[in-house]
């Protein structure tokens, strides 16, 4: 598919001129954007009826089409999202370190767009708009490929975020694309030397299958399997009310916790009540031998510890030591989000150093690991990667660096052999 | 093979022990290296002539018996750097920022080790050390694969550095493990949920190799087809100096110049004084049409512009702006390292915002593109990536994050809802 390669080298070209726009030329594309969505609102909104109509007669399931929906509100959304974004601090330009090296020869290291980012994401139409202008506020080329169920409403949304950008600049042409086919996006996935990085976000399986087809760099996680420990030193009241919290407020998505670990110690007076709390909100609880011994529950398989039920499902586990809580955890867990519940800070320092997940926990709910509560602004997403960026992701997810080395003719000869001339490395910055 | 599936498994069971170890017993350990290596200096150097003798009977070419060639000097380097990287602060760790999210409930993103690095390199003995211990200072647990010319002086090296270790502590058990067969490495490079980060140090054919066969993220760089450009309001004596040891001071490196670019304003002057300094050092010069109408050239085609001759040869190309420069390197490069020679500081921002490369230099060699010469101490490799670490790659690039959230009790439910508790965000780092 040619079309394809033409869409992923326009980008390519594109992101060349966003790198070195203006912080100022930057922000006004994203007012220009803003507009443009209020000024299309009949147009986008009658498109998403559109989608919606199809959606019904496809017998789309009530939550999804709950997501799909985009009306008025959901603009003023976007909007509100788009004016906090401009107010952000520019991501772009910004000097990390500064070093002489010699006299008159000055290196920085300073932040730069990435290039190229292809988003492929499901269902929920305020996601496109969100990706985009994180896109554009940080100086990248997007390609995005939204679900088919959404097709209309993403049309109209991507036409008036163009139409919005090109008001402030003819400079942002092919800065933001809609693919609308999944051939596309397969296509699009073997274009490694133009596309810089794919963000999926949606369900395990689209992450998964984009992982595994592409030598792109890409940013998500796939799973998550998130853990609550209840430490024997734990404030079982508050342990009752964060574990409840981290399974219940939420539990469809993926910082919503799975598994239970509970010292033996404290197993015998915290179960019992938790199990209660659980049984009021219809949870299933699915316990280990032991815990079995003191609540009603069903049997655990190995299985159950690697499961992210995304449900009101939980896997309960007594521990022996906090040791074997952390070995659980790394074994089992999908290095996500876990949490300990102790009144004991040495524990909770050693369960935090311990413990390899993008976030670890104390005294709190897993449900708070997420962009927006760590206040990072809009999310681009949460990674489970241990290269580039991990966790919640916020705009320093779409930045990279460069190194600009300033001299005055300075050549390497003069400093090589036993007699060349030394480097000064003073830092300043 | 499962050996190979075990041994990535004993690097992902150390590395868990690793992250959590003081900065003072992983510098004890380094320490301990290189006592060790002083203290089996002599099995070292015998294991080294072994390799040597060996290489000499399959008539490995001279520079490459230089490269394998590790006596008492190059240990008292070894130790040398070792010492150095002692000193150099603790990358793990760091507080990068910290934030109160609500009252009582405070995240900080703090540096960590990746987690299982594997690094595959060829020839030079000392790559090992060098990268073994740079993985030891950052807490990251190593599988190394060195060139099979250097067998048995990588296992002297490998046995040396294990006991070392192992005398600061039995928990760097596997924390350093040597493979050494190729067809180890083929299986290592499928274990993508226990190995991280893949290293490879060599040819780019090594490089490309690996980077086509792993969905690990692989840091390095394939090609280094570097520019320079002289620009119409060069200083030209400085002009010459400049590009003169950019392509000649050590033209078998990947930073070194391949292609010269020069505006038409000053080729006339240039060229000819140029060209006359590369003869003296028998390079051989590609040129375009319009340079070939100056100096005596070869004539350049389409493929001299993408090649990395890696050699005293030199493509030569007139243009007729700073733009139709940068186009040429965004286009042919390889996106490493890229030069401009003008007295005009505005061009020169201009070149250095455009360019799309690692590293862009204004008035210096491309050959300080590298880790020791901007003051990064040892350099794990020179990263054409554009996530994670991008240039030459010192500790940091060894380095990931994750967020600690500590509470006391804190629930996301309280924060739902119209009427829901608000966020602070006070920013504390």
């Amino acid at each position: 598919m040619d079309e394809v390669r033409k869409v992923a080298e326009k980008a390519k070209l594109a992101s060349l001129r966003l790198q070195s726009m203006s912080t100022q030329l930057r922000n006004s594309a994203l007012n220009e954007v803003s507009f443009s969505l209020k000024r299309n609102e009949v147009a986008i909104i009658e498109a998403n009826k559109v989608d919606l109509r199809n959606a019904e007669k496809d017998n789309l399931a009530m939550p999804l089409l709950k997501r799909l929906k985009y009306d008025h509100l959901k603009i003023e959304e976007s909007v509100a999202q788009i004016e906090s974004l401009i107010h952000q601090e520019d991501p772009i330009g910004k000097t990390i370190s500064e070093m002489e090296l010699d006299d008159g020869l000055v290196l920085d290291k300073v932040t730069t767009p990435i290039g190229v980012v292809a988003v492929v994401f499901e269902s929920r139409p305020d996601a496109l708009v969100q990706i985009s202008t994180l896109c554009l506020k940080s100086g990248n080329a997007a390609i995005l490929k939204g679900g088919s169920e959404a097709k209309e409403t993403n049309s109209a949304l991507a036409r008036a975020i163009v139409e919005g950008t090109m008001k402030a600049d003819a400079g942002f042409k092919d800065a933001v694309q809609l693919m609308s086919t999944r051939e596309e996006v397969r296509e699009l996935l073997d274009q490694d030397d133009l596309v810089d990085l794919v963000i999926p976000r949606g369900s395990n399986q689209l992450v998964r299958s984009i992982q595994e087809s592409t030598r792109i760099p890409v940013l998500g996680h796939s799973a998550g399997v998130c853990h609550t420990y209840v430490d024997g030193e734990a404030d079982l009241e508050m342990a009752v009310k964060v574990a409840f919290d981290a399974k219940c407020q939420y539990p469809a998505v993926c910082n919503a916790m799975e598994t239970l670990l509970v010292h033996e110690d404290v197993a015998k007076t915290f179960l019992p009540r938790m199990a209660k709390k659980y049984a009021e909100a219809n949870v299933e609880i699915r316990g280990d031998q032991r815990s079995r011994e003191l609540i009603q529950a069903n049997e655990a398989t190995e299985d159950d510890w690697y499961a992210e039920y995304n449900d009101l499902i939980l896997s309960i586990k007594i521990v022996s030591s906090l040791e074997e809580a952390v070995e659980h955890i790394n074994k089992y867990g999908s290095h996500h989000t876990d949490a300990i519940i102790t009144g004991n800070i040495e524990k909770a320092k050693r369960f935090m150093d311990t413990v390899d997940s993008a976030s670890v926990l104390w005294n709190c709910s897993t449900r708070f690991a997420d962009g927006f509560r760590y206040g990072l602004g809009a999310e681009v997403g949460i990674s489970t990667n241990k290269t580039h960026a991990r966790g919640p992701v916020g705009l320093e997810g779409l930045v990279i660096y460069k190194y600009r080395l300033s001299g005055k003719g300075h050549v390497v000869a003069d400093y090589a052999g036993d007699d060349g001339k030394h480097f000064t490395h003073r830092k300043i910055k």
